[in-house]
């Protein structure tokens, strides 16, 4: 195999851990010797081995030396929950390390490179740097912005409707796609929603999924008012943490009665959520990603505070007309203005299309 | 080369004749000897030569003798404006011949085939079918309901809108995407729209390609009350005919003021068009395929009428929001009883989506 590789195999490894590290980035490493893989490893969880540990410890004792070491992100190089992976690295008399990419924190980016080679190892950074760092894109955001990195998801028809005249919506698209939303949750660190979604579709807002696995993100409502039903699901099923944004003069009696050990209501600074104050409390929570699952009127504030990373758009192979269309209003009067998506993909799920787009220009959260 | 291989050169063959044989069918054939190709041919146009005579032409004299011909259609057993095929077979004494698909006319479908097999001839049907069928959907179509196969185009942002909300359409998609669509006009019989988009914007109707070629088709345009604007561009462009189809009560005098050597204006029986009147006029003016561009009240219409055999739908990589929504108001409560797509393809096309999809259970028109 070829550098290129086992550095692909090295990004699977912590593709598939996507989800369950945060607010660490996903990470994966495979140990090489000779032309035979001796070891692989990807972090699991904040607080645990790091990845290149793993594939240490999947090696025979003295195997990894004067092996190759391919890891996807620059090997830490301070004390955090863990010792510093250069030690190990060195310890273990690794002859070559191939990086991806640098860790992004400047303070300590190129640090983990530097030690390695004066300890004598050959090192070389940037291969496949592009899908590393798509693949942390989460954390990239989230140490560069302190917010989390925003993904809106919308259902519609082919004609852009999320709904038929009279508000019918159930099912726009296939259980395929459904699917698919629920195993997008297991990689975000949050989901959010509008209360008047919580009032119309009581939704319980967890991953599941055919095989009954999956993590299931924390549950953010915006509510102005706290409007939230008493007998909302999401007030009673545990199987997540759910946290209520309110405005600012929402009365304490009023948030006791809502309050439990795993639902918290939060007092914003305004009536009304600023998305702006929305994302800065979130992150301040270590929220590093967010999924917006609606309705309407939150996509629409969301867009035009321009703090939407990514859109996940599920069209579905019908045609409605009328007038419910996605998104809202956005005052946008000329085409030359139009919100300008960079498309990612576009993949077949089930009978509908997925369309992923990032937002260009977006750099305001 | 294989059997299939050789088809699929024949289909290509025809395919790319697509729009120049109105109102007979593409044809394209394939005559192979010993494992050469002696000959290739396409038919052109109507009147002219068919695709198995182009390729016995192509073959030198004698040569054909216990050769094979790939054809996409049946070939024909009766004279038109040309002496029927089956006879050039015999007399160049093919051992076998191949053919997708037989002849839509249930009158003459087989014919073809007996008289061949009755000379001695070896011939196999259904190679490459259903390619064969859709390959000629515009004449299949025509032959069974003697109305035109109708295609909506339409350009819309990801998010279904058609204009901003004042009303700014220039430009949803890309270049190339408005290229792809001048393209599409060179295929079909007719292009119709609206008088609203004559008056709204003008346009000349006609094929504009980058290298200047391309088949303008026929422009019809819906004008109930005979409002097109003298000065529009319709009416002195000569580059192709322009069709008016107006209400029952427009004056004479009126008409003569329109009408001239390349314009012609054609009083429906309603007020206001009925779709199925408007395809049943077209369809006797042999009229086989109509492209429908819009605005957004046709769309309605054709939609609503359940004569629209397929859509091409243009998505820009933006979003604008507002109200100005594709396809208008269908009267579609439930979303169970959405109008259902199939499928057929996603290209991308420049940074724009091409979507191409059939409409399910189309079997009014």
């Amino acid at each position: 195999m070829k550098d290129q590789d086992y550095m692909k195999l090295a990004i699977q490894l912590a593709q598939n851990t996507l989800g369950q590290t945060s607010p660490n980035p996903v990470v994966g490493a495979v140990l090489v010797k000779e032309g035979r893989i001796i070891g692989m490893g990807a972090h699991l969880k904040a607080g645990e081995d790091h990845a290149e540990v793993q594939a240490f410890k999947m090696a025979k004792k003295g195997e990894a030396e004067n092996g190759t070491l391919y890891v996807t992100l620059e090997p830490c190089s301070h004390f955090g929950k863990t010792p510093p992976c250069v030690h190990a690295i060195i310890k273990h008399k690794v002859k070559r390390v191939v990086v991806a990419t640098l860790d992004p924190n400047p303070l300590v980016s190129g640090n983990g490179i530097k030690q390695l080679e004066d300890a004598g190892i050959t090192v070389e950074v940037g291969l496949l740097e592009q899908e590393a760092i798509d693949l942390n894109k989460f954390f990239l955001h989230f140490i560069k912005h302190k917010t989390p990195y925003v993904t809106i998801k919308c259902a519609m028809t082919m004609d852009g409707r999320i709904a038929t005249t009279s508000g019918d919506s159930k099912w726009i698209t296939s259980s395929e796609a459904r699917e698919d939303v629920h195993q997008n949750r297991t990689i975000y660190d949050a989901i959010l929603v509008g209360v008047n979604t919580v009032i119309a579709d009581n939704p319980l807002l967890t991953t599941r999924l055919t095989n009954g696995e999956g993590l299931s993100p924390k549950r953010i409502i915006l509510d102005s008012n706290l409007r939230i039903p008493e007998s909302a699901a999401l007030l009673h099923d545990k199987k997540a943490e759910t946290i209520l944004l309110v405005g600012k003069n929402v009365a304490d009696e009023r948030i006791g009665q809502v309050e439990s050990d795993f639902v918290k209501v939060i007092r914003l600074k305004t009536d009304r959520p600023e998305v702006e104050e929305v994302l800065s409390v979130l992150g301040g929570l270590g929220i590093t990603s967010l999924y917006v699952e609606g309705g309407r009127g939150v996509h629409e504030s969301f867009l035009k505070a321009n703090c939407v990373n990514e859109l996940h758009l599920y069209l579905a192979p019908k045609i409605v007309g009328g007038n419910f269309s996605s998104f809202g209003e956005l005052g946008i009067t000329n085409m030359q203005s139009a919100m300008k998506l960079d498309l990612q993909s576009v993949q077949q799920i089930g009978p509908d299309l997925k369309i992923t787009a990032k937002l260009i220009e977006k750099e305001s959260c």
